[in-house]
C-alpha cells in the first residue's frame, strides 16, 4: 500500500521537512521538501539559552509544516530536533512551546542517533562499503567510522558551523589570529576522536549543506556539465583551495561565488575549514558527496520497518527497480529485455571482453529502457535519458548514470553520441555504450511484439560474423526479421557482421 | 476506470497500431505504437488486385500486432483497413485470411468514414473552428472542410501516394511528360470536388505521413528548435519550394534530404506535388500539419463515448487537466494558485494591461506548475518546462506551450530566461512571461503549506508601488513573509514596488 510520510528535521541553522510516498519494501519518491534557514542557535552564548527571536521564527516554520502535513493527509509525521535544541539549558521551556503552537512532540536526537541516522541516510544512497562520514550541521558535526556497510564507531562534536562562525570568526574578513585560533580549536576537539584515521586510506563521505553548498561551488567553477550534487567527487587538493581562498575573502566577496547560496554566506568559511581539517586528520584524498543524511536515514528505516539493520540489501538494483516501479513499467518486457541482453553480453564475451560493470549497467539500463513512455511514446529513448538523468538513483557514480542512461537513450534509433555528457565519461566508454547499446537493441527488437516468443538465443561467433540461433515458442517471424534490420549499431560497433536466425 | 485500447489501422502504405491508455471523458494516454510499411498496393494494377506478397506482410505484422496485444492484455481492439483493401478485387479472400491467421474481423471503412475519422482526430487535437483538411495516404486521399468544428463536406478520391506514384512517376528522376501528366491528373480528380476553395480564405491542415515528413524535411532544413510535428505551420512558398526541388531529384539524391524517412523516399514526390496542388485550389496560405488524424479519431469515439458529436468540448482546458492528471497532481492546490493567479492578474490589469490569451496561459501554467516533481522534486520546475514541451497538449500552438512551459518554468526560481525556445516566441514574449511569471510566483508563494489558508486578496495601486491586502483563514504568516521574499521578479518586471499584507 501507498503511503506518504513526512519528516521534520530541526536543525541549528535550518529548518526542514520532506514528504516522501513510499512502499514498504518496495518503492519511494520524495515528492515535497520546504526548508527555511531559521538559525535557531543565533546568539546562543556560553549558557546555552536559545534567544527569544529564533525561537519564535522556529515555531512559525513548524506551525508551516504541520499545516502542509495537514494539507498531504499524511497518515504520520515524524519531528526531530538536533544539536541547538538538545543543548540548550531552556530545552524544556522551547518544546513546551512548540507542542502549544504546533501539537509537534519534537524527538530529541542524542549525539549517536543522530550519527547513526545520517549513516543510515548515506550507506542507503551512496554504494560505500568502507570509509568515514561527517555530516556538518550548525551545532555539530557528526563523525562515523563506517565496515562493511556496518557503522563501526560514531562521536557528535560541537564544531557546527553556526557555532565556529559565532565563536571563532568574528572580523570580516576573519583576521589571522582568528583563523589560528579556530585551527588550534578544532585540533583539540579532534585529537581524542582517534579512530578517526586509518591505513590504508578509506573514502571519505560528507554530508550536509555546507558540504553540498561547496560541491555546488565547485561545479559552477569547473562548469560541471550536470547540477547533480549527491555522488559528485571533490579531490583533496580542491578543497584546499577553496579552504584557503575562503579564508581570506570578506563576506560582501563571498557572496560573489558562483553558486554559494546567500544564507550560507556567513558560515561557509568555518565549514570549509572544518572539511580541510576532517581530510588532512583522516588523510582521505577524494571527499563524496551525499546529497542524503539524517531525514533521509529517519525515511530508510521507515521503508525497510521490520529489517534490522536498516540497510537496502542490493542498493545499485533496488534504485533501478525503484525507477522503473515509479513509471509503472512493463516488468515482463523489460525483464525478458534484461535476460535477452545478458544471453547476448555473455556469449559475445570473446568479441567484447567486458566484465561484471558493464553487465551490470546493461541489466540496469534493459529494465528502465522504457519509462520515458511516462514523458512521450514518441521519443520515449530521448526521454528515459532525461528520466535516469535526472532521477534519484542511489549506489551509482555519475559515471554509471550517464552509461546507463545513454544505453537506454539507445535502445531504439539513432547512432551513438554521449549527449553533450562526454564530460562524464571515462576512456574508451562511449564504445562501451555503442557495444552495449547494440546488444540492447537487438534484445528490443527479438521482444518487439513484448510477448517472451523468442525463449534463448545461441551465439555462434566465426571469423567475421556472428550467427545468432533464436529458439521461440510461436511465431517470431516478425521479431528475427525486425531484429535483423537493426542491427547496423552492432555491425559498426563490433566491425562484424550478425545474422539472427 | 482507466482501461486500455488497441486501435489498428491497415492502410495502403503502412500498418500501423496504436495503444491508448485511457479514462472515459477523462483522461489518456499513447502508450505504445507499433508501424510498419507495408505497402500493401504495392503492384495492384488496373485489375485491383492485391498482390499476393504484400498480402503476406500484411498478415505478419498483424499477427504480430495480435500478440501485442495479447501481451499488454488489452480489452478492446479496434481494426480497420482503408482504401487498399476497400478497393481491392479480392477483398473477401483477403479478409478471409487474416481472419484466419490472426482472428481479427477488420473493419472497412468507406471513404467518407475515413475522412470523418480523420477530421476527429484533428478537430480533437487543433484548436481549428473552420478549415480545409486533407489526409493523404497510400492509395486515396480524403479531403473535408470543417465549419464551426463540424464536418460539412467529405470526399475520398483515389490520389494516395503509393497509387500516384506507381501510375505516373514510373522515371527516376521523374521525366517532365510525367510530372506534367501527373499535374493534369490530379486537376481532372479535383475538378469535381466544387466546395475545396472559399473566399475569404480558409485554414489548411494537413494529416498522414506524407505531411509529417514534410513537416520534419522543414524542420530540419529550418534548424526549428523542437522537433514537435503536430501544429506545425509551413507557409504556401515553402511547399512550393519543396515541391518544386523534389521534382528535379532522383531517388538517391533524394535520400540525401535531412529529415526524409528513407520508406517514404519513392513517393514523397508525388505527396508534395499532391499537398501544393490542394493549396493551390483552396488558394490556402499556410499549411497546418496535424500529427492526429483517423487512428486518433477512432480513439476520440470511444473516449468521449456516449456523446454525440464525439468532440472534446474545450479542446485546451481538456488537454492541460489531461497532462496535470497524467502526473497526479495535487488538485485543491493548483487550482488556489490558479485562482490566486487569476485574482492577481485581473486586478493589475491597470499595470501589464493584457488580455483573455495571457489569462487562460496563466491559468494554464498554474495547473501544471508541479508536475516536473514526478521527474524529481529538486528542480521541477526546470523538469515542468521539460514535460510541457514534449507533452501531447492538443488544440495549442507550438509558441503557446512555450509560453506555458516558461511560465511552469518561473513558477519558483531564477530571473527569466528563453531556456534556447526564444526561436518560437514572438515580440513581447519574455516580457510576457517576466509578467505572468511574476504573478505565478507570488500566488504559489501564498500557498505554501497548500492549505487554501489566504481566501482572497485584494491589489491596491498606487504611483509606485502595489499593495496586495490578504484575507486568510488561519495563520498565514508564513505564507505572506515568503510571498514577499519572492517579489524581486515582480518589482523587476513591472518597474513598481510591491508589498503583500
Amino acid at each position: 500500500v501507498t503511503q506518504q510520510i513526512g519528516i521534520i528535521d530541526l536543525g541549528s541553522n535550518t529548518a526542514r521537512m520532506i514528504v516522501v510516498q513510499y512502499q514498504p519494501h518496495h518503492s519511494f519518491k520524495l515528492i515535497d521538501e520546504v526548508k527555511e534557514n531559521v538559525r535557531l542557535a543565533h546568539n546562543v552564548g556560553a549558557d546555552n539559552m536559545l534567544q527569544p527571536e529564533p525561537m519564535a521564527r522556529a515555531v512559525e516554520i513548524l506551525k508551516m509544516f504541520v499545516s502542509l502535513g495537514r494539507a498531504l493527509n499524511l497518515a504520520q509525521m515524524i519531528a526531530v530536533a538536533t544539536s541547538a535544541v538538545r543543548d540548550a539549558a531552556n530545552q524544556a521551556a522551547f518544546l513546551a512551546q512548540v507542542k502549544d503552537a504546533t501539537g509537534l512532540s519534537l524527538r530529541i536526537l542524542s549525539g549517536e542517533e543522530e550519527a547513526y541516522y545520517g549513516y543510515l541516510g548515506v550507506v542507503n544512497s551512496l554504494a560505500l562499503q568502507d570509509g568515514f562520514l561527517f555530516d556538518i550541521g550548525g551545532g555539530s558535526v557528526e563523525l562515523a567510522l563506517v565496515r562493511g556497510r556496518g557503522l563501526v564507531s560514531g562521536a557528535s562534536l560541537p564544531l557546527g558551523t553556526v557555532r565556529l562562525t559565532e565563536g571563532f570568526l568574528k572580523s570580516d574578513p576573519p583576521a589571522k589570529s582568528e583563523l589560528k585560533a579556530l585551527d588550534k580549536h578544532l585540533d583539540s576537539a579532534l585529537e581524542p576522536v582517534t579512530w578517526f584515521s586509518h591505513q590504508p586510506i578509506l573514502q571519505m563521505v560528507g554530508v550536509g549543506g555546507t558540504v553540498r553548498n561547496l560541491a555546488k561551488m565547485d561545479q559552477r567553477a569547473l562548469r560541471y556539465p550536470i547540477d547533480k550534487i549527491h555522488g559528485y567527487e571533490i579531490p583533496f587538493a580542491r578543497v584546499d583551495e577553496w579552504a584557503t581562498r575562503l579564508s581570506k575573502l570578506s563576506r560582501a566577496e563571498r557572496e560573489q561565488i558562483e553558486g554559494l547560496n546567500n544564507d550560507r554566506a556567513d558560515v561557509i568559511t568555518a565549514g570549509v575549514l572544518l572539511i580541510r581539517k576532517l581530510m588532512q586528520r583522516s588523510g582521505a584524498t577524494t571527499l563524496w558527496v551525499s546529497g542524503q543524511g539524517l531525514r533521509d536515514g529517519l525515511f530508510y528505516e521507515q521503508l525497510l520497518i521490520g529489517s534490522n539493520p536498516s540497510l537496502i540489501s542490493n542498493l545499485r538494483l533496488f534504485s533501478i527497480e525503484n525507477l522503473a516501479r515509479l513509471y509503472n513499467y512493463h516488468v515482463v518486457h523489460a525483464v525478458k529485455v534484461r535476460d535477452l541482453s545478458q544471453a547476448l553480453f555473455d556469449q559475445l564475451m570473446p568479441l567484447h571482453g567486458y566484465g561484471p560493470l558493464e553487465r551490470e549497467l546493461l541489466a540496469a539500463a534493459a529494465l528502465v529502457h522504457d519509462i520515458g513512455v511516462a514523458v512521450n511514446y514518441y521519443d520515449h529513448h530521448k526521454h528515459a535519458l532525461y528520466l535516469v538523468m535526472n532521477a534519484a538513483l542511489g549506489g551509482f557514480s555519475h559515471r554509471e548514470m550517464v552509461l546507463i542512461a545513454l544505453l537506454a537513450r539507445h535502445h531504439r534509433k539513432g547512432g551513438v553520441s554521449d549527449e553533450g555528457l562526454g564530460g562524464l565519461l571515462a576512456e574508451g566508454d562511449l564504445s562501451r555504450v555503442a557495444k552495449l547499446g547494440a546488444i540492447l537493441r537487438i534484445a528490443e527488437y527479438l521482444e518487439r511484439s513484448k510477448s517472451q516468443v523468442i525463449q534463448t538465443i545461441e551465439c555462434v561467433i566465426d571469423k567475421n560474423s556472428v550467427r545468432v540461433i533464436t529458439k521461440a515458442i510461436g511465431d517470431a517471424t516478425v521479431e528475427i526479421w525486425d531484429a535483423n534490420r537493426r542491427t547496423a549499431l552492432f555491425r559498426k560497433a563490433y566491425g562484424v557482421d550478425i545474422q539472427i536466425i
